[in-house]
Order: C-alpha cells, then sequence, then structure tokens
C-alpha cells in the first residue's frame, strides 16, 4: 500500500538514507506541459536545511523526469520521477538500531516486519514526503489549469501560540508558514528556547481548496472528506483531521453550523465545502493536529532489540517541530486528493452537464 | 465508490425509502459460526424509535442471509444480507423534493448527478449505515474468536456536556452510551429541552479497540490511522477525527506525547496505539466529532430547484442528535478497518512469526 | 473478488441452491432510462428449460431492482438487482455431498476453504452468470445509447461441427445462436444422441462488439485485450480465449497478420480491433473455448471426502453441452469490460478530444 | 493501470529509448534474500543482441536496487529497480514519428492520448517487459523457497513448426527455448531465411509451474485462470491464451475431458491443474499465441498524420519473431499471477488448514 489514489495514482518509494527516493505517477491526463524545473519550488518549500528552526539535513532535492514525458508534455503513461539522496549520515543511526524510541515507528515496524532499516527511520522517516510534493507538482497544475483550483496552507498554531491576524501574503514570507508577519520574531524566539531545550512542539496547519467545483467525491465509503481525512492522516505525525468546523461542531447547534443558501453564495462554510461526501463549490477546507517530534535529545525509558531496559538519547539531525515543514505536505495531499476525484466524477458523471441551479462559490471567510 | 475495504470488502445499497436495503460481505474467512438471530443486538443499539430522543422511524431491521452462509456456517463465498425496509413515509418529503436543505447533501447530490432520490435523503440517509453495522457483526465476531478483540465506544461529548466519570458498565444502560449513568436525567432534559426548541446539536464519540496485536496497518498510504480517518469520517455528520490525543497533541511537547516504553508495557497512551501507520499493541483509540442534524423544523434560508429563494422548514422524523446512535456505527467501522487490516497483514507478513521483543498491551486508561 | 470492473463495478453473490442470487452495479453513470422489465430478454436468452438440448430446470429469473433507480432513471448509487431461485432440487444433490466429481471445482473449493455448499454446485454453479448477464443489460443500454455500440455473439463450433454459412440474423432464430439456418436440424440431432449418450461435449463462441470507438483501453496491465481476456477465461468452463486471429497467428507471416491502413478504413481485421491493448475503432473480436460439462451420467473414477475410491455418477439436471447457452454470457462480459474502459478513458483522456486522423470502422467481416 | 497485481504489486514505468526503465515492487514478504546480481540471468534469457535471430539492440540490462532490501533481506517496503537504456538509437525512428505502422500501436496510442513518443515504440515497446522479468525473479524465487514451485516455459511452435520430441534439458540449452535439441538446426536455418526476407513469423510458448498447492485462485472474477489470461495476454503481440487443453476441448467429449480423481493422484491433466478458478494440486499449464512482428521492412500500405496515404518500410532493430525471447516474459507472468494468488488465499483462508482428502501433485505429462 505505497499507492495513493484510484485514478490518479502514485506509488513512492525510498528510504530516508537509501540510494534514491522517487515516485510513479499513473494515470496522468496527457498533454500536460511539465519540466524537471517546476518542481524545485515546492521541494524547497518542504527542504530541512534552510533556517535553523528544522534539520541542518540539506539535499538538493534533484528532480529527474525518467518517464512519461515527451517534448515536454505528459504523455499519459506513468511518470517517473527521481531524487538521489546525497545528504545521509547512517553513522549517526548505528546506536539506535538496536534500540526503540519512544512514540517512533521503530518498535512498530519491527513488530510487523521482523526487520527494519533503522537508518534516518528508514521508510517511515518524513523523507518520503518528498515525492508526495513532488507529485502533487503535477496534479496542482493540471487542477489550476482545467479549474483554476489553487490549494494553499498555512501554520495555524504552533505549540499553544495562534495568529493574531490573517493574510495569505505574509504566509510565503517566513520560514513557518504563519499568516501573521509581526508574530514571526515570536516564533523564531520560541523555537530557538524549544532547540535550546532538547524538547520538541506540535502544531496544526490549515489548508484552503479554492474554486473546487460542486459534484466531487463519491458518497458513502469514497467521500472526498474520508478520502482527505485518510490521505491528511497518512502524512507522519498527524494525529486529528477536521473538514469545516471539525471538532468545533460537537458544541454547536443546528442553527449555527447549517450553512444557509442564496443563489449569490453560501452564506456561511461551517461545512468546509463539502456536504455528504461531495463538494458544494465553496472553498475546501481541513485542518490537521501534528503531534511533537519523538527524536529528542532529552533521555526517555525504553527497551532494545534484546527485551532490556533502557534510556534514549537520539543524537541524529531532527526537528523540534515537523509541523513547520508540514504546509507543502498537506497541500500535497489535497491535490492529490483533488485530482483523483476530478478524473473519478468525470468518468462516472462525465454525461452529467453543468446542473442548474448552481451556487457560485463566493468566498465566505474560508479561514 | 459503494465498497469499503480491501480484503474484507463491504458494499452497501439501498436508500432510505427504496423497498430494502443490504449489503455483500467479500472476502470473509470460511467456517465462521454465523446465524441470522446474531445481527440484531447491534442493529438494535443503532436503531431510531426505541426512545423519545431519536426519529420515531420505526424499523423491524430483519436479517436475511441471502449467500455465502451453508449449515450455519461461511462459506468463504460472499454473504449477502438484506433487510425489507417497512416504514417509510415518502409523502413527507414531498415538498422538499424541489426544495435544497441548508446543510443537507441535497444540494451536492444533485449538483453531482443531475438526478436525486429526495424521499428521506435517499442514499445519504443515515438508514444506510445499518448495513455497515450489520457487516461488522460478522467482522467484531471473527475479531474476538481469533484475537480476543473487543471493539466498543461510547458517547463523550452532547453539545457542550461532557462525562463526569467514566464507567464502561455504565455505557450499555442508557440510550445515550453514556459513560455516567448518574448524568443521564441531565441527558434527558437537555434532548426534551432541545426537540422542544426544534434545534439540533453536535456529538463526540470515543472508540477503543482492546487486544489489538502489534504489526496491523500498512505504512505511509495504508495506515491503520489513515484507514481509521477515512472509515470514521465516511459516517454521516461527522466533521473531524482523532488518533489517541488527537488535536491535543498540538499544544503538547514531545516529552509530554511520546509513549515510553518498559518489559511491562507502554506507560502511556498518547498514540492511540498506533505509530507510523502500524498498531502497535496498545489499544487503539479514536474519536470524532459529529454535527448538529441538518434537518431543522425552524425555518432557514434556502433555494429552490428553479433558483428561487425560499425558506425551508423539514418537517419529516429525524433525530435532533443523530451522535446519540453513532456508537455502534462507529464501533462497526473501526471493526470493518481491523479485520481488513488482519488479513492484509497475514497476507504479506504470514511468514514473520511473533517477534520479540513483545511488551504487553497494558491498559493505561485508553479513556 | 465477487467483483469485477474498476469503475463500473459489479458484484454478485448468490449460490444455485441458496434462497436468492442477485448483484450490485456500481458506478453506472445516473440518467440512463432502466426498468425491471428489460431484463427478461437476455435473461431468458440464457435460461435453462427452453429446450430439451438444455437443463431441465426452470427459472422465472424475476428481477427485482431494489435500489439505485428514481422514477425510472439510475441515480449514480448502487443498483441492486435481486432473483429469487425457485426451482431448487436439493435433494437430487445429496449424495455427491461427499463426493468429488471429476472435472468438477468440488475438489478444488474443498481444498481451499474447508467447506463447500453442495447443493447444484453452490457457488461455482453457471447459475451465478445470471446476474452476470443482468447487469450486462444495464451496460449493453448505456453502451448502444452513448455509442451505438452492439455487442452479439453466436455459438461458432459445437464439438467437430462448424458454421457452413454465417448469417447474423439467423443466430437469434435458434435455440443454439448457430449462425446458419439450415444445419439447426443437425445440431439438434447430435445433441439428441449426445443426451442419449449420457456424455458432453465441448464448443466456441464468438463475440463481435461493433461502433467501439478507438482508443479505450489502458495498455501494459489494463489492457482491452487484457481484460476481455479474464472476463471471459471467469466464465465456468472457458479453457482459452482468442483475439482477432488468435492462434492462429502462430502460423501467420508478418505480411499477412498486419491490417493495412487507409483513410478509408483499415483493410483487414486480423487484430480483432485491438492494437497496444488500445481499440482502433474496428470491431473488437474475441472468440473462446468451452469444455464439454463434467457432470455426466457415465460413471468415472474419483474419490470420496474420506479419501475412498469411488465412482462417480451424475444424475441432477445438467446441461451436455454448456456453450449453446454462454453466447449472452460472453456478450456480458465483453460489454462489462467495454462499460468500465469507456468510463476510465474519459477519466483519464476526457481533456483529448476527438483526434485527427480518424480512420471509420468499415466493417472487413469481422467473423 | 500499468500495475499488475492485488497484493502483490509490480507498477512498471519507462520508454524504449528513455533515459530508465524500472519497476517497483509493493507487498513483497519481509524477510527474503535477495541481491543484485540475481537478476542478471533471467534478463539475459530475455535480451536482444545474443544471436543473430533476435534485434541487434544491446542493453547492458544492469539492475539497482534502490529502495526496500536492507542487509540483503527484503524489508516489506517498496523495492524499487531501475535499468538505465544505454542502446537508444532513436534517430532510426525520426521518419516513423509522422507515420502510422500497420499492425503496430502507433495509430491506437494516438488515438487514445492525442500524442506518442514515437522512440522505439516508446511505452508499447517489449523492451518494458524487461522490468516484468526483473519483478518475477523476486516472486519466483519466494514460490521456489515457500512451496518448491518451478515455473518455467519453451517454446512450442514457430510458424509451422512443432518440436518433434519434448525434453526440459534441451530448452535451456538453445537461442530458441526449444525443447527438442536435433531441430536447433533447422529453426536456425529457418530465422536466416525468415530474416532475409524481411518478414515475421508467429509462435507458441508453453509455460508450467509445478508444486503449486490445491486451493490457490479466487472464484468467479478473481479466478486463477482468469488472471493467468489477461497477465499473459498483457504480453505484447500475444492475441490467444489457452489453460489446459485450451481450444482442444471445443471437440472433445466429457469422458475425454474430465481429470480422472485417485488418491494417488489425477490421472490425467486436461484441466491444467484449474478447476473453478482454484488450483487442484496438479502441475497448471498455460499456452499462448504470439502474432508475427508487425515492424517489417517490407513496405506496406497505411497513412501518415495528416491523412495522407503513404508506403511505410520499417528500418530499426527489431525482432523477426518476438516469441522466441517470449519464454522468460510468460514464465515472469505466471510467477507473479501466483505470488499474489498465494498472498491473497492466505490472507482469506490463513484459518484453514491442509485439508483432507489431499491428492498428490503426480506428473502427468503436462507437456
Amino acid at each position: 500500500m505505497n499507492t495513493f489514489g484510484h485514478l490518479f495514482r502514485v506509488t513512492t518509494f525510498g528510504e530516508s538514507h537509501g540510494p534514491a527516493i522517487g515516485c510513479v505517477i499513473d494515470g496522468c491526463p496527457p498533454g500536460l506541459e511539465i519540466a524537471a524545473e517546476e518542481f524545485a519550488h515546492d521541494l524547497q518549500r518542504r527542504a530541512t536545511g534552510k533556517t535553523r528552526h528544522t534539520s541542518a539535513r540539506h539535499e538538493a532535492d534533484e528532480v529527474e523526469i525518467l518517464s512519461g514525458v515527451y517534448e515536454g508534455r505528459t504523455t499519459g503513461t506513468p511518470i517517473a520521477l527521481l531524487i538521489r539522496n546525497t545528504d545521509q549520515r547512517s553513522k549517526d543511526y548505528a546506536n539506535i538500531a538496536r534500540q526503540f524510541r519512544p512514540g517512533h515507528a521503530d518498535y512498530s515496524y519491527w513488530q510487523k516486519y521482523g526487520i527494519r532499516d533503522p537508518r534516518g527511520g528508514g521508510r517511515s522517516s518524513a523523507r518520503e514526503t518528498t515525492m508526495r510534493v513532488a507529485a502533487a507538482v503535477v496534479a496542482k497544475k493540471w487542477l489550476a489549469e482545467k479549474f483554476g483550483i489553487v490549494v494553499r496552507g498555512y501554520l495555524a498554531q504552533l505549540g499553544d501560540i495562534t495568529p493574531n491576524a490573517f493574510d495569505w501574503n505574509a504566509v510565503e514570507g517566513n520560514p513557518f508558514f504563519w499568516p501573521c508577519a509581526v508574530q514571526v520574531p515570536e516564533l523564531e524566539s520560541y523555537m530557538d528556547a524549544l532547540r535550546k531545550s532538547g524538547d520538541s512542539v506540535g502544531a496544526r496547519v490549515n489548508v484552503v481548496a479554492d474554486n473546487v467545483p460542486p459534484g466531487w467525491g463519491e458518497p458513502i465509503y469514497g467521500k472526498l472528506d474520508g478520502e482527505l481525512a485518510s490521505a491528511l492522516m497518512s502524512i507522519n505525525a498527524v494525529k486529528g483531521v477536521e473538514i469545516g468546523d471539525g471538532f468545533a461542531s460537537v458544541a454547536q447547534k443546528g442553527t449555527q453550523h447549517r450553512d444557509l443558501m442564496s443563489m449569490q453564495g453560501f452564506l456561511s462554510n461551517h461545512a468546509g465545502g463539502i456536504l455528504g461526501g461531495i463538494s458544494t463549490g465553496q472553498a475546501v477546507t481541513a485542518s490537521i493536529a501534528l503531534k511533537p517530534t519523538s527524536s529528542l535529545r532529552l533521555p526517555g525509558q525504553s527497551i532494545d532489540i534484546d527485551g532490556n531496559a533502557i534510556e534514549v538519547v537520539t543524537t541524529g539531525r531532527h526537528d523540534p517541530c515537523v509541523g513547520i515543514r508540514a504546509t507543502p505536505i498537506a497541500e500535497a495531499m489535497v491535490a492529490l486528493v483533488l485530482i483523483d476525484q476530478a478524473l473519478r466524477h468525470r468518468a462516472q458523471c462525465g454525461d452529467v452537464g453543468e446542473v442548474s441551479p448552481r451556487i457560485p462559490g463566493m468566498d465566505v471567510g474560508a479561514t
């Protein structure tokens, strides 16, 4: 199950410290222009090593297109993308090969397979998400060209800090994807103190997809929100997913939650753009909770491979808050769900034209 | 996409006011004893019409086994289950056939298919979940017999009321699945007032699966938590899913969140029994947010099929809080995910024996 | 794996002597008119009990539509079809419950599941194919309405008898689907003698799909011919599948086999309308070999459930040549493959318009 | 649909003249020893350029393992294999970029995608089958280690030449995989004359899998024979597939065809080791028809991209009989089907032990 999607299918492979990581995109519509350079922007947004607030590992993340593109356009055959790993330091992990780090996938992989690649977390490393971001570059481009869809996200909470204001223009101007520029120094101090302490912290990331047409999503088990949930939950460290108002809905009344309708637009967007598993034409909104990183310099009680009680101290290079770099990954998963549902929708409902009455996707402050 | 699961596959069919609802369970292990009577218990837990706090619709929910069982045991061929609908009142819905109810799937189905069955919500009705519960009776039985797994849930929040105490024994003793018996009168008064007001309210349901062995779940895209997320999000009205500490993880430090390990057991269960998408051997815990029902007697602004502005008032028979009956449905979805992952795990890793060191699944207060 | 197809998915259930057989069609395009009466024609073509040349079992094969159709049109939700079994004679099978019939699936089912339903062959009975034919009624109608596609077949060999002439108009005028009317008395005498002898015989059925547009089929593993092969091989008793010239290609030269091209049409159709797994716009042609029925009155050496050597004599009601009724089943499987590929094609390639130059699908004598 | 299999999933990518070809094997059982050197043997059996009877293209076919193997053993995570293309001569194809070769996939790809990579046939080239053979090296090894299964094939017909005798030991001793050593000079002369003539010829390849346990295969749509049919039909140039007696069954009587049973073994193997879609424990036998290559030096009538009538002459490097190299490819597809069914069988039926009575898989002359 290293394949994601039903019609636009992405299969990723590779370990953190193996020779390479890569993916195969199968089912991409033909005729889309794509060049190796186009992957750089989102890969850089996800990359470590750019500021002191993330892991010091520095990878070039240079994408080689191995197949599926001819004279600059997709041919409809599988697009294989390859990135060589260049900055492994496997010796950092020699001592943890026989230890289980609390809160990490070491123990569960070991119990499942009876073997694991301990170097840099092997397959369970966030390094794998590089290829999700790469694959989503193709998805985002098609969604934008065909439907004008824009998928973008931001950091909505860091530990207990929340934004004081919201401005999309601020988001890309700081290494945290934070929507309030004046708070950035506060975040930097917070992260500096955290890093010094040896501890880590959780985060929340929000994603908004604008211009999603109504009608996408397969009701019952292939619901748009159901697939967003698994897609987002599949990101390393994610422990919760919300659509629209999410858990706030628990304490709401029906009169508060239901989005009233007019021919000028919906009057609110508590639903997050999805009703009955199908998009409504409003912005699709999702929010995720990321747990604090488990790889800490602070010692923790654990066991080793022989069943001995031990104290684990993780040295290697790690992010004190994985949420900081999670924004492009969350966007990627949303984009991959959307393109897959778009193709599935036109497969089944390609005979249905534009249905009236259609409510415009008026922006009601999705954030 | 009315099929759920990869190896233990459940396909449901049927509309709220059609002649029947049913499901086909494909891939069930052979040799399991199952009788038509065994479905009654969980179906009654899910049924409406038992107390004044849920919809007044009264269905017998009598299950006919059409195939796949021979002399009381599953044969490995598809098990078809059929329930005839007996208490439809489609005339209640005559006026809403041309209206779109705010917060309901009317509009999104219409936009997707260009046609919809308006009687009782058609396919988008919670009536469909009856068959999920029925299918999960088979799953729960196999999981219990093979692994001693117990999947059970409870109502963890109703509007802004939360339990004052927790006792599994209380849960099945009241119509709300509430874990604190002394609060039941309070809940009844709350629901009476709510019903009288014509409004509805949201709820939170928690599910716990005990005795899940370590090693279940397919890392990356078929993660155990990822599949729980989509399974639970696919339940009508669900807007959020958490695994373990869920959104509380956002404000936690790594030293708080990581579950320390000893050969006597994990020392906590913030992870909800899943690390890297694979079960750890601890209790698997999940929590869901259910939005308040959208079908209200209180008028709401909307449009009709001709694009006219209207006020919608929903009369029919509806639940003022769908969360009340959601506990068996949530349990069902968790059980269906678990049996599917169990089969997938032994497919790939059937050659791997019990791996040492193995930590016992000590109970650390999963609730 | 009782589900067929990727987007137009048909799941069948039921045993030969169970209470009912049925299917669920998921992914059907919405808006297609369909009524219960429309299933009768093809089901009657497939039915036993109409002439002395097939099994004497007489089933009404009355279809009940349980879901997915509203006011006579498909809604896009799953269409469940149900047929009650009415003419079981399970007592006929009492003695074979503990015996393995040579050439039958008794032994292989027993080895797989450790349990089997012996009544009438249980799930392995050709009774199951009833629901394939029913599901294909929907597929054929959509293919005809959208593309003018006609899928039709005929008996191309019975034992060692082959047609002396070919006329589509003859095919539906005799119980054998034989394309040469003057040979029908010869076939009848042949079958009478065969039945009297207690033996059975094999057959060949050809299927032709006219008006399939170019471009359908997914190259490599989801090839149109590959999927036709598995679809046709999945029919009971089929031992071989050919596309176009099939095994005759072995002794051909390239200059003989390749279909020369002109803007007026292809000059021949050795390829059977498929190149590289993708339709060319010519008629799609396939041929299948059906083995002789294994259930014979003539005794055969075998074993029983206790490992004793026995002589098996099958009494029950059986077809001396299953190939006689196989024509509508083969058509059904071809139609199900085509609609699924049609939906998959427009999912991926919906942006590609009609591509020039396009060669007309000139008829070159597909038979 | 460039992925093959349900649980042991192989995704291939790459074009004939692209930078590389590769595959990702997902779902492989963990703990299997595998080294890059082990791929060489079967890849060399499939390779061109070794004798004058196949295409002159010479590829090193050096496999790089990019992931999924740690310290020489599979880890259960995806195994990515990469082979760089080293002997492309794309300029050979400059003139056919605007022409459609009769009998080739040029026209059908163009109609499907509106774009195609003409260099060496692009994705439709037999070069893609290299990765099938590579993936099957892993499958064959697991099948051999776990069950003693041996999958092997041979050329059973070349044009109208058939073997005069059968000896497995002869098969690997000549470049044709011919089972009768004394005929090899005859085949060489035949091929020399054919090559000189500029024409091509068809072939038949047989595959036998010994030691397949009873019980593998999913009845109805996931039948073992059904999946073999699509797997084998998916090989380039295949136009027909037979299981067991195949098309010979058409003229057989039931008393001839049915395989009588004894506790010492089946008395014959007309069924090809499969009944009701499930293996019986006998050798699984399949046979395929390969059409003559379409790329000929002899001119053929066709059209170009502008719709002009043209004469096509193919120069490039081509096989005059693709069947010669097809044996390892056919073996590969059979092995991939078997491992997938093996995993699926233990998923569903892992609780069923060895079922008695079990007939030994006595060899009855499968060839």
